[in-house]
């Protein structure tokens, strides 16, 4: 596996739950972030697309989960990301810092639909193409 | 204050947080599902007002808290609305079922844009003449 | 699979995002909130366990996402449950009303952390025993 | 107005509604985070006094909002600190980067709940004292 982006994060209180620490949805919230800012890198803009008809839209998702963040913790969200067939796959960690001990594991099936049905979308081949 | 319309909820444990009660910020989601489902009543839809080009926006909120929810908790949001100017107002409270504890209340300033603009929307006028 | 429970929710349309349908991250509290009404009814629950030093923690999340929820949808979360090992595995799957289109599909693996360490909880088995 | 501290902050897509805006809650949760890290700051942390028996909450707020936040945004929150009576009071103010045009202005009114009962908090009173 060959990361190829990483956003930094601070827990924020209101993340956390009734346990005291971050809810378990929270984390997906976390990875969909990092997957936005990453495209940005990639010269794309979620919102943008949206406005084009072009949604890129989670297709399965499957997080385990390792050791729970709490309020006060930092954090980084790393992505790779594999094309296979019309998905776009990422596979994301979120590791704590500074100890880098691994806490949650994601991996993340997109698919694109554009104008209202699932296909291909140019946009997102040409700009991940030489990510992959 | 003659409230017109009430809707029920029951505290999701997520949206607790670490001090065990429902974090502040939440009241204002509760407050805006029961405004938004209001308007149902009166029969406008927010989604299909944003498609028109009408978004209602919220211009200034003010929310006393007073007593806070807990997991397991069950409570009911009531509406009062009032026009001034071109502002529609609503008054929210929220108590805690069944012992009718008020838990918090708030005042909501609300403003139409249309196509971008502020301004007056004669949809939400006509709908909420009768209620008024 | 035998479906033990269900939750019936409108969609709020705050949990909706940019794209206009409900974000993924809000499936995984939609079925949060679903499992614990569910203790409930088996006699337990979430925030008591809590403060007994029991937390039923997710250890797995598997969510395949098949159609969209949007503004004004109104649904069903329905849960199956099964033991494997120390783990509960709850299988929930979401359906539109009253079309009952199959809308999302997960498999949660939850663990026990008795006074924080991995576990099991006789307080739940006794309370599952009967429903498995 | 005297600002003492200034969180920055990125809009998350997720934060955004349908109406492609940041939810009007969520400024709340900003506001919130900003007071949370300048306590840090001022050598308090929210989870630790929670720990210790003693609670900050919210008893009032009131929020302005003049322009609204965009998936893309950078923004900064500013904040300023009052005691009135028992009350700390946060003013705080959400500017968009890099124009800084004004957003949102919030006056939270806080209280301390000291062992379940509204007093306060020598903690927090000797750490505010050289900030006032």
């Amino acid at each position: 596996m060959k990361f190829i982006f990483e956003q930094k994060f601070d827990v924020r209180d209101y993340e956390c739950d009734l346990q005291g620490i971050v809810n378990n949805a929270v984390y997906q919230s976390y990875m969909e972030h990092t997957r936005h800012q990453f495209i940005k890198t990639a010269g794309l803009d979620f919102a943008e697309l949206h406005a084009k008809g072009i949604d890129a839209v989670v297709a399965k998702i499957e997080i385990a989960y390792k050791r729970p963040l709490k309020s006060g913790d930092k954090f980084v969200c790393k992505l790779a990301l594999k094309k296979e067939g019309i998905r776009y796959v990422f596979f994301q960690e979120i590791y704590r810092l500074p100890d880098m001990e691994l806490c949650t594991k994601g991996k993340i099936d997109t698919v694109s639909i554009v104008n209202g049905r699932l296909g291909e979308s140019p946009e997102m081949d040409e700009a991940f193409a030489k990510l992959l």
